[in-house]
């Protein structure tokens, strides 16, 4: 009876040195979030299919990891294969976020400042950086109407890449409103505005040409492109008040309100923060009603983190009319990133290994075990372990697990190695 | 389209005072277990469901939550109940690292010891204090067949408690060889002593005499429940040594070699830690061959942890011959007798909540803003929210989500509370 020895497909084992840089990037953003306000809460991994398969999910609701009924249940749903199931891994921190509202409302602050840090669980194709169980590390903000959710949002997840070391980020930013007015305004049709922004949605990817054609096949008129693409390309895209202005139609509130939370949330960062204006910004889901954000980082081709607005979904699923706003770090991603960049933890003491030789007596052993923690009590790590016969090999992989330094113990004490 | 506000059966939502004090718990789990040497790791919650199903589970493969295959091949198989899975939850963290170390030992330093803190689930049926998802803290110590493996687990163990704060716990010891022994001194014959010990692991519940009257209804012979008992009653029962020269038969090895590791755990544990040989000591699982050992808090009926040397189980498995020993923590308990204790998270700095009233404009926000980033930089842990109406009830809700410092920012600038 052999155990299959790799992972689930598309899910990951991690190393020591892997698993201390995980860790030390979930505390440092732990950290940092709780020092700017934000509360720590925790939701069981398995969620009610109900509130999976409720169309919050968007595409997402495809790749659920759907968990059997057990017992008596199980045997009588077999016939029906849409029985089977009563629950499954939830696919993101929001739709658990929601439900734990709306559950725990009354023992929360108002407005509440969530943060989590949890795995999801997606049944995608695996590819390079995309994994079926994956960390996010969501921030936000329940119940603010105001500007200032957007701002301690932004100017805590900027804080998060600061204290990490990244210089090379920025922050782009958007608001569904001015998709909205920009699209209408062009004349395109209300009821396929989601077709527009998925288009869009590839502006830098393929670029105004690609874009046009492709909404020339998707049998938009030619006038209504040629309008969109111009406003897209113009001079005045890369600022909102005067993208706005060439717009009308109310949009020009949106967009000062949008310059101004901008200007806040960078004199709010200490050590600042690259702010964008993108106006071809769509972000995927549909629930976003208001700001939009995304985090790129230089030579990276895919977001590090985004978010948004929401301020109707939660009063859709709990009856009550509450405006919410988040924002998601996508954690594999930015420990990647900080991998790639040659990144070394900093150190917090030595890491010591101190190699027990054989037949040390019971004196002998305690001895070493004291020593080991007199060690520990000034700060270092210690790991006492058998000195084995092919020594060189355990030393390089002690190394490759992050040990420095390396000694001996015989009969008469310690000895560096 | 209503959400279900609960979360699934027998899991928990976590409100923040609450995450706050799992999170201190797990930092501090974490950091003792790494200075003592323990090496972090990580491996997925999905396991491949014949991993699970193998037979190292015991009961716990009754409890699995098993996961439904997708797409085609869910259809191929809707035929027969047993092929609709593939996988399922982890219901322990040592089959994940059964199979990570067999995946990942070229990798890894022989010995090796690993610290995995992760969320296991089991469909029990729910009860005080016993959850479907829950945090298990595991060390384990892989290739090292000396008793230092267990030295360096009890005192680690012992270590994580004391830097907690508990006084009342003591670590039971026994060994299975001794368990063995002493049941084949007494005449039980050797293919049902499986169903001797779970009957005396109820020692410390039903009392010799309870013990006594089950075996006797489970058909085994009078004369060898009556010296069965003698032993376990008698006074050589509670020093390991003396209860060993009472069975003979190569038990005096095994104890001797038991005592000696208690004296050295004991000496290596700074603060000191009480062990207890207690020759009744079962631990369910089948897979122990040699030290076990089990951790008792006063004044709980249920053992906080505990663990025990399984050197075959890896052969097994992974057709390579590799001694192990381990410890698990059950992460709830320790929180819940924490909990209970009145234990406060030791501060670490201020935390100040800043209720921004309404309609600041654009430079009166960016100066609180800069405000809360100096208190920050200073340690503070600042939360920058709106002033809401009911605010009494406001800072009541933040009270006791730990907020302890109170202003209000105005037009003015800064104000207490």
């Amino acid at each position: 009876m052999k155990l299959i020895k790799t992972p689930t497909k598309g899910m990951n084992d991690y190393l020591p040195g892997e698993t201390a840089l995980r860790e030390y990037v979930k505390g440092v953003i732990a950290a940092e979030y709780a020092s700017q306000g934000f509360m720590r809460i925790e939701t069981p991994a398995v969620e009610h299919i109900e509130n999976l398969t409720g169309k919050n999910g968007g595409e997402n609701e495809k790749l659920i990891f759907k968990i059997l009924k057990r017992g008596e249940k199980l045997d009588a749903s077999l016939s029906d294969p849409d029985e089977l199931c009563d629950s499954g891994l939830r696919y993101d921190l929001t739709v658990p976020l929601v439900r734990y509202y709306s559950n725990n409302s009354a023992s929360l602050p108002m407005p509440f400042q969530a943060l989590q840090i949890g795995n999801v669980w997606r049944a995608d194709r695996p590819q390079k950086g995309r994994f079926r169980q994956f960390t996010q590390c969501d921030i936000d903000i329940i119940g603010d109407a105001t500007c200032n959710a957007e701002i301690s949002l932004i100017s805590a997840t900027a804080g998060v890449l600061n204290k990490l070391g990244f210089k090379n980020f920025s922050v782009r930013i958007n608001d569904r409103r001015l998709l909205r007015a920009a699209a209408l305004s062009c004349g395109f049709p209300e009821d396929r505005l989601e077709s527009v922004f998925i288009i869009l949605d590839k502006f830098d990817k393929i670029g105004a040409d690609g874009v046009r054609s492709e909404l020339i096949g998707e049998d938009f008129s030619e006038s209504s492109c040629d309008e969109y693409m111009k406003l897209y390309t113009g001079d005045s895209a890369s600022d909102a008040e005067k993208f706005a202005s060439e717009i009308g139609n109310g949009a020009e509130q949106t967009a000062k309100i949008l310059s101004s939370l901008m200007k806040s949330a960078a004199a709010a960062t200490p050590g600042g923060v690259k702010l964008v204006f993108d106006p071809t910004l769509v972000r995927g889901m549909s629930y976003y009603t208001g700001t939009i954000f995304e985090i790129t980082m230089d030579g990276y081709g895919y977001s590090v983190g985004g978010g948004g607005r929401y301020d109707g979904m939660i009063g859709k699923f709990t009856g009550q009319n509450v405006p919410a706003c988040g924002f998601s770090l996508g954690f594999e991603r930015i420990v990647g990133a900080l991998a790639d960049s040659g990144f070394r933890i900093p150190g917090t003491g030595s890491s010591v290994v101190i190699f027990a030789e054989k037949e040390l007596d019971e004196e002998q052993t305690a001895q070493m075990y004291v020593t080991a923690s007199l060690m520990r009590s000034e700060g270092s790590r210690v790991l006492v372990t058998p000195k084995m016969k092919n020594v060189g090999f355990q030393k390089k992989t002690l190394e490759a697990s992050g040990w420095r330094e390396f000694y001996v113990w015989g009969k008469d004490g310690k000895r560096e190695y």
